[in-house]
C-alpha cells in the first residue's frame, strides 16, 4: 500500500512594512491542509477539497506547477495524487500560493525520504510563486518552509537567512476586498530617492536586530516604510485607521501583509493582539466591508508533517 | 588647581559597504589625543600640537563648535582649554573630523562629572560634523562614542542601535589623494533603483543579522553595495584591485570607508588582515601613490579617557 503524508502549511506574512521583498514570517493561523502519495505512472493528480475552485490542470495549479518540477528533477520516475483543503483565502495577502507551493514541496519531498534539502525546496515552491504572480518570489516560500523570520538577502543566488526572533502575537485582518498582486506591483515607481532608501534600510537593520536582540521597543519603532506603504495602502480602505488604533490598543506596530489587502499587526502580548482584533472588527464594521481575523503567534516551525503512514 | 581629562578618540569607519548613512564602526588603531580643562572666562581655546594646521578659532574648528555648544547648554557658565594632537589625517575618510567632535564631547563631560548621556554627546559632536561636511551626519560619531558597531536607525528623531559583533580585524588603506566628502556627496544620483534599493536592504540586513549572530560567511556575503561603490569608487585609483585580491587574500569582504580614499577590509584573523595588508602596499606601490595602511580590530569601546586628574 502507497504511503499517505499529511501536511499543515501555513500562511505567511511577508515584507514586514520595511522588509519589501526580503522578509516574512510564519504564522500559526490559518493553514492548509494536504495530503500526498506517490503514483505509478509520471502524472499528477490534483483534487481539492475546498470551495475556492483553483485548476485542477497540474500545470495551471500553484502546488501542481511545484509537484511537475520534482518530477522533472527525478527524471518522471514517479508521479504525486494531491489533495488540497485550503483555509487561506487565495488573494488574502497572507501567502495564500506559497502555502501549496510549499506544502506541495514538503510534502512530496517527505515522500521521497526527505533527499531535497530545505534550500532546494524553496526552489521548487518558486515555481509556483511564478505561476501565481509572474516572479519567482521567496519572501512568503521561505518563512513557509524554515519557520519563523526569514530574510531572502539575495534571490540570484538565493541566500536564506534565519532571523531569530522572541515570542510574538500577531493580529491580522483580511478585509475581503480584492488586490491584485500584479496590481499591487504595478503601482510601484520605479526609482526612489535615495534619502528614503536610507531611511528603509535603516529601519530593516533596526528591525533585524530587534527580533535577534528581542528589543521589542526596537521591533516597535523599526516597523516603518516610507516607500511601500503610502502607495499601496490607498488600495485598503480603513488601513490608516487600522493602524493608528491598534498601536493605540497597544500593537508594537504593523502594516500591509505581502501585497495586501490583509493588514498585521505585532503585539508582545496576547492581551494587546486581542484588543487589536477588536479595534479591526469595529473598523470594518463600521466601513461595511467583511472580513476575517486571526489572533495568533509566529510560528517557528514553518510547513508541519501531521501524519505520514 | 585645574583637573585635566585625556582621551584617545579612535578613527572610525562609516557606512560598512552596505550600510551608507546609517552603519559604523570604531578602530582601535589610528587615534587622536586630546586634553582638556576647565576655563573660568566662558571661552574656548584650542591649542593643536600637530602638523594639519587647523583653525584655532573655535567656531571654525570641529571640536570648537562642539565646545561651544556644549556651553551653550551649560548657560556659558564655564570655559575649556582643549589641546589637540590629531593622528588621523583629515580627509582620510576614517573619521578625522568625528573622532576631533567626538573627543571633545566626551573629554568635556568627563570634565562635566558625566552629566550628558552618550546620546546627548552625539548630538553636541554632531555639530563638529556640520562644520566639516555641511550635514549634522552620525555614522562616524555614534561608532567613536559609543565603540563597536552602531547603527542610526534614524537621525530626526536620533535612534543610535548597538549591533554586538564578533571578533574582526580591520585592514585599512589610506592612499593619500584627496577626497571632499562633499565632492563624493555630489556624484550621487538622488534617485535610485527600487530594485537595488531591494538588494542593498537586503545586505543590510544580512549584514546586522551576521554580526550579531557571529555568522562570518553571511557577514562577507553581505558587504556588496550596489548603489554608492560603483559611483564613489572612481574617485580611488586602485580600488577595485584592492577589493579583488584582498578577498583572495583571505578578507571576509571591504569597501571604500567613508566617503573616502580609504578603503577597509575585514578579516576574520590577523594573518588575513596582515596578508590583506601586503596586497594593499604592493597595489599601491606599483600605482606610485603614497598611503599609510593599519591593521587593527573593532574597538568596542570608542572615545577613551586615559587620564584624569
Amino acid at each position: 500500500m502507497s504511503k499517505t503524508v499529511t501536511i499543515h502549511a501555513p500562511g505567511t506574512v511577508a515584507n514586514l512594512v520595511c522588509g519589501f521583498d526580503v522578509l516574512g514570517l510564519a504564522l500559526h493561523q490559518p493553514y492548509d491542509i494536504m495530503s500526498i502519495k506517490l503514483k505509478d505512472e509520471p502524472t499528477v493528480t490534483i483534487i481539492n477539497k475546498d470551495e475556492f475552485n483553483l485548476p485542477t490542470d497540474p500545470e495551471k495549479n500553484v502546488a501542481g506547477v511545484v509537484l511537475l518540477s520534482m518530477m522533472e528533477k527525478l527524471n518522471n520516475e514517479t508521479g504525486f495524487e494531491l489533495t488540497i483543503e485550503k483555509h487561506i483565502k487565495p488573494g488574502s495577502g497572507i501567502g495564500s500560493s506559497a502555502a501549496s507551493a510549499a506544502g506541495a514541496a514538503v510534502a512530496a519531498n517527505e515522500l521521497l525520504d526527505k533527499q531535497f534539502s530545505k534550500e532546494e525546496l524553496v526552489q521548487f515552491a518558486m515555481n509556483g510563486e511564478k505561476l501565481a504572480s509572474g516572479v519567482k518570489h521567496a519572501d512568503n516560500i521561505a518563512p513557509c518552509i524554515y519557520g519563523g523570520v526569514t530574510l531572502i538577502r539575495s534571490i540570484h543566488p538565493l541566500d536564506i537567512v534565519q532571523v531569530p526572533a522572541p515570542e510574538l502575537y500577531v493580529t491580522v485582518v483580511h478585509p475581503q476586498i480584492e488586490v491584485r498582486t500584479s496590481d499591487a506591483r504595478q503601482i510601484l515607481k520605479k526609482q526612489i530617492l535615495l534619502k528614503d532608501a536610507i531611511k528603509q534600510w535603516g529601519n530593516v537593520a533596526g528591525l533585524v536586530a530587534g527580533f535577534i536582540k528581542s528589543d521589542y521597543d526596537l521591533i516597535g519603532r523599526s516597523l516603518e516604510d516610507v516607500i511601500i506603504e503610502p502607495v499601496r495602502s490607498i488600495l485598503i480602505p480603513g488601513f490608516d485607521e487600522v493602524k493608528s488604533k491598534s498601536k493605540a490598543a497597544g500593537a508594537l506596530g504593523g502594516g500591509i501583509s505581502g501585497s495586501g489587502p490583509s493588514i498585521f499587526m505585532l503585539s508582545k502580548d496576547e492581551a494587546s493582539a486581542k484588543a487589536v482584533e477588536i479595534v479591526m472588527q469595529e473598523i470594518y464594521n463600521k466601513i461595511g466591508i467583511d472580513y476575517n481575523t486571526y489572533v495568533t503567534k509566529i510560528n517557528g516551525e514553518g510547513v508541519r508533517v501531521v501524519d505520514s503512514k
